[in-house]
């Protein structure tokens, strides 16, 4: 045996005299660039000999090399045989550069490196002075078209049957399909002739509500579809308790029936669009809640929804689309990602992956606001994790004019403090129909800053103004008058609907003001805040932190990373290295439940007011109601 | 994180401050005996602290150890937490030892290690402070138990879907079965309550003749039951050619079927004679030839069967038994041997690890001889092989009252040198009805020393006897009279009977030099001589080397293995780290073409001598024709 040191990466290997140094690179691990399979055609494996003894043919050389490149050691890797122990240094030019891509809502690039490719190869035929087998032929083909090294790479049984006759009828000319999976990698096709530039990729966010799929192309690294519709278990009960007991009433077979469904028509519309056959997809990521991604595998939830909230696994699991309904290519892979607990599942794990608040040194706060909230608190060494109710409020709910975030939805809200007249947009810009969240925020702002409530949340009825009434029930503000709207009613908000809003924002920044606790960080040590969700997409980040709904920080420095499932499933499918992490990310992330937490309600009480009780952690907040103290007097 | 250093192995582990030392011990892949399961009742995983804090409760201490110990800093390991840096001494006591299993047709004893068991766990419910999802509380407890650590054990998703019941339906008193798998350990089975005293497997050799299954109880490592049954493929075919020709014109199907039935039938049968359920057998393991391990698997063999020979697999492969339709537990394991060539197959690869050859330093030659032969040359480094065609003689074919080893079949002969009188015994002892092998070469080594033939194998029609005759066609001699036999004719070897044993001979010692020069290794360097297959159990080690069947080396030197096959597979499947070596073994065997050899011919023409045109290489035969030239002068 001969060892071979590759610099500057130091990598090592053994290999037997008479190995290429090609062989000897790709065996180390090294992403060679070989254009022509290792024929000594391209020309682009050079490398440097530094010491050592090689055999190689002279006359060929001086075809690539001019003399002062000789003289260098400058070699083709594929023509080059190991005689002695050698140093070989490879220039960064005859590495494969990867591809840097931009995902929808990521400011930065992801190297683009998914974990199934095709590789196309030309064999020769076996022969009595090469009678190998047909697998060790194929995998060393793919291995020589920069493909894993061949005893890293396996075939299962059902393959090898087709492997010999697809050989054959090919004349040797074929089209493997290799997909990354744990211990190895498995050849998930092969198939007659080039059809190398058709693999592509789905990228899953199953929500409750709604799934949404990106469609990649896996070979130029482009969205080429995106569709998305409801997910059909609303059939089984609106919201994910109700969908549970359907299961322990009727079995999970129709509602793990109508995930596959939810997941393949989204596909298939998709796949329509983009004009792409569904077996050309060979990986399929579902990012889902801890429910969502049991319900997909026909595992049971029914141990999550009643104490003491008990999942099956938490792992991310991976398994032959066709085993579980997914419409793509039978042999295609299918992935979910790892949940933390019951309440912190692959979706928020997404997210993460989505921030890349895991990769970094210093310390961020994630929050995705639903129904439910879940808040994430961590850097790359630990994270803290909760989640709770953050009750109807924030979703339109429990307000007398509020509703989703649906077209007639006013959306965004200033007042002139002044005149207390209101300045609104609504989406879609048509006549307004109620309140969304993001405009019940701005609302207890601007209200706030305007000195019509105080930090209780009553509204100061001592004001004199026409948009300012005392009714039989509650004091309340008119935002729009009935000939303004679409629904011929003034709309209002009352003194209870911003006690709700204040009950909600409460439980969400008592939530993270007890992890911060738990980690013994100040807000000071918070770098960045990430909204995920479709509600953080549209709030206004000042009036967030003018409320107290999240710590005050820098305004800049506060983000919203939109549907972070989607684009954490993005990411995974398509740069390898981040998948690899998904299961270490989730096994750090500590969950802390909050109604076991003393501190948890104290630190609600004390939100349960206009920022907080404790003004000097919002120091911005306390300078802009000066005005109101100075007005008073 | 904590340091423990476990002495003598000096393995190191980095724990969190307040783990086990058991938990530390078990990560760190040291085979605790823990008999309880960790629960500080059994009081079997005592351990010394050399040094570094630790916490643990006094009380209980001074139950299980004399003062003396403590001072020693004996612990119960799981009742010990680690607080500091430690080092551990943990003595041999402490670790499970590995039982030793003798064999049939062994010498030396295995370890008994296999690579299914089955793990009877108690767990706690899930509670509000322990609410980690059911996997995770199994693997755990799996671990705890001496288990593999949890996070190398996976679960298929079809596992997943039964285990929330079968935890709940045995209120968290499980068995759980645990197979190693490439890249991890797969949970291959639960059932509730204590089932862990019934793990069966089997170990098959798949002959293209016979079939013969041992039956081996997992947890005492007995065999408790063996079967054995004609391969029921020859309907479709008497030899491989032939059953390859059936399969090109008719399908794989039927004859994939014919073999698992095979199995089948001799497992059901032993099962019946033990008196076991075919479900709890978990592990299949088969050897078989290159042909015979394509057609079980389903995968095809037409390829091996014309020029260049080329098999579409060489790996060991594994597979979920009722995928290939093996009778076993539905979830259980089939791993088949690996392969060299077309012509080396599995049951070559059982045989070298029969012999255990692979393992020494030393230099051994394995010969199995049937129609076919095969030779492997080599030691722990390296190994050649080959194999060729033995022609039919030996077998009986081609020799005019020459048989298979059958009842009636002459089996060992000597001649008296004065009178040339035989005495001879039968198989079974009943009246000659032929000749088979063994016999043949006695007969000709007997003939040989007695002067009757000479080195080319021609008869000396100048001795008067009335044993030897000249006939129409060829001289011969008569071995017993029509009146002794059970068929009513002499029972004669002709001189051109002889010629053909001689070219079959010739053959088989030509592949051994072919191989020994290939190597650059001389019959003095080889210290042992293997006889595998039925064939070589039954040969005269002395007459083998008499008439140049085989190099001349001390007979002492020369062993029978027998059917090296099922003793390979019984090995594997006992013993998992020689059933981690198999596909090493394979890799490391070099595969020579002897057509492609032209040394191959002319060594052929040297060994068609008896024993060979080189007398100096058989030295102790060349004493013995000393007295051939004696008497002549």
């Amino acid at each position: 045996m001969r060892t071979v040191t590759f610099i500057p990466s130091y990598r090592k290997i053994d290999v037997e005299r008479g190995t290429t140094v090609l062989d000897a690179a790709q065996r180390a691990g090294l992403n060679m660039n070989v254009v022509c399979g290792g024929q000594g055609k391209c020309g682009k494996c050079v490398v440097y000999i530094q010491s050592g003894r090689t055999e190689f043919d002279q006359q060929k050389y001086n075809r690539f090399f001019s003399d002062a490149e000789l003289a260098k050691g400058a070699c083709l890797a594929c023509e080059t045989f190991v005689q002695g122990d050698l140093q070989v240094m490879v220039p960064d030019s005859t590495l494969i550069q990867e591809q840097k891509i931009l995902i929808d809502g990521l400011d930065n690039e992801i190297d683009f490196h998914p974990s199934v490719r095709k590789y196309y190869v030309e064999l020769h035929p076996p022969s009595l002075s090469d009678p190998s087998p047909d697998l060790s032929r194929l995998l060393w083909g793919i291995q020589k078209n920069g493909g894993p090294v061949a005893e890293k790479m396996y075939a299962p049984i059902e393959m090898l049957r087709e492997i010999p006759s697809i050989l054959r009828h090919s004349d040797w000319k074929v089209t493997a399909t290799i997909g990354l999976v744990p211990g190895g990698y498995r050849l998930l096709d092969l198939q007659e002739n080039d059809t190398s530039s058709r693999i592509y990729g789905a990228a899953v966010d199953l929500g409750s509500t709604t799934v949404v799929v990106y469609l990649w192309d896996l070979v130029s690294g482009k969205v080429v579809g995106v569709a998305s519709n409801y997910n059909k278990q609303i059939s089984c009960g609106e919201d994910i308790l109700a969908r549970v007991n359907f299961a322990r009433r009727n079995g999970l077979t129709r509602l793990q029936a109508l995930a596959t469904e939810s997941i393949n028509s989204a596909i298939t519309s998709a796949c329509n669009t983009a004009g792409i056959d569904r077996d050309d997809i060979y990986e399929v990521i579902v990012a889902g809640n801890t429910v969502m991604t049991h319900m997909l595998l026909g595992i049971d939830p029914a141990y999550m929804i009643a104490e003491p909230y008990v999942p099956v696994v938490r792992r991310a699991l991976s398994a032959t689309s066709s085993r579980i309904g997914i419409a793509c290519n039978p042999n295609g892979g299918l992935l979910t990602f790892p949940a933390v607990s019951d309440f912190i599942g692959g979706d928020i794990i997404a997210d993460i992956l989505a921030c890349g608040m895991g990769e970094r040194e210093e310390i961020s706060l994630l929050i995705d606001i639903g129904t439910n909230f879940e808040v994430v608190l961590g850097n790359n060494e630990w994270m803290f994790s909760c989640a709770g109710a953050a009750g109807p409020a924030l979703e339109g709910g429990e307000v007398l004019f509020g509703m989703r975030a649906n077209p007639g939805a006013i959306e965004k809200i200033t007042i002139d403090p002044a005149t207390l007249t209101p300045k609104f947009s609504t989406i879609n810009n048509l006549k307004p129909k109620g309140i969304c969240g993001s405009g019940l925020i701005d609302l207890l702002a601007e209200l706030l800053v305007a000195c019509v409530i105080d930090r209780t949340g009553r509204i100061n009825t001592d004001i004199r103004n026409p948009r300012l009434r005392k009714t039989n029930h509650f004091p309340e503000y008119v935002v729009a008058w009935a000939k303004e709207t679409d629904i011929g009613k003034d709309i209002v908000i009352t003194e209870n609907d911003i006690k709700n809003l204040i009950m909600s924002k409460a439980s969400i920044h008592a939530a993270c003001v007890t992890l911060m606790k738990q980690a013994g960080v100040s807000h000071r040590e918070i770098a960045t805040i990430y909204f995920a969700g479709a509600f953080g997409n549209y709030i206004d980040k000042k009036n967030a932190t003018t409320v107290g709904l999240i710590p005050e920080i820098e305004i800049n420095q506060i983000k919203n990373i939109g549907n972070g499932a989607i684009t954490g499933a993005n990411i995974a499918l398509i740069n390898r290295r981040a998948r690899k992490t998904l299961d270490s990310i989730a096994h750090k992330i500590a969950y802390i439940e909050l109604n076991a937490e003393n501190s948890f309600m104290d630190e609600y009480t004390s939100s349960t007011f206009l920022p907080h009780t404790d003004l000097g952690l919002f120091p911005n907040v306390q300078k802009m109601l000066e005005t109101c103290r100075i007005r008073k007097e």
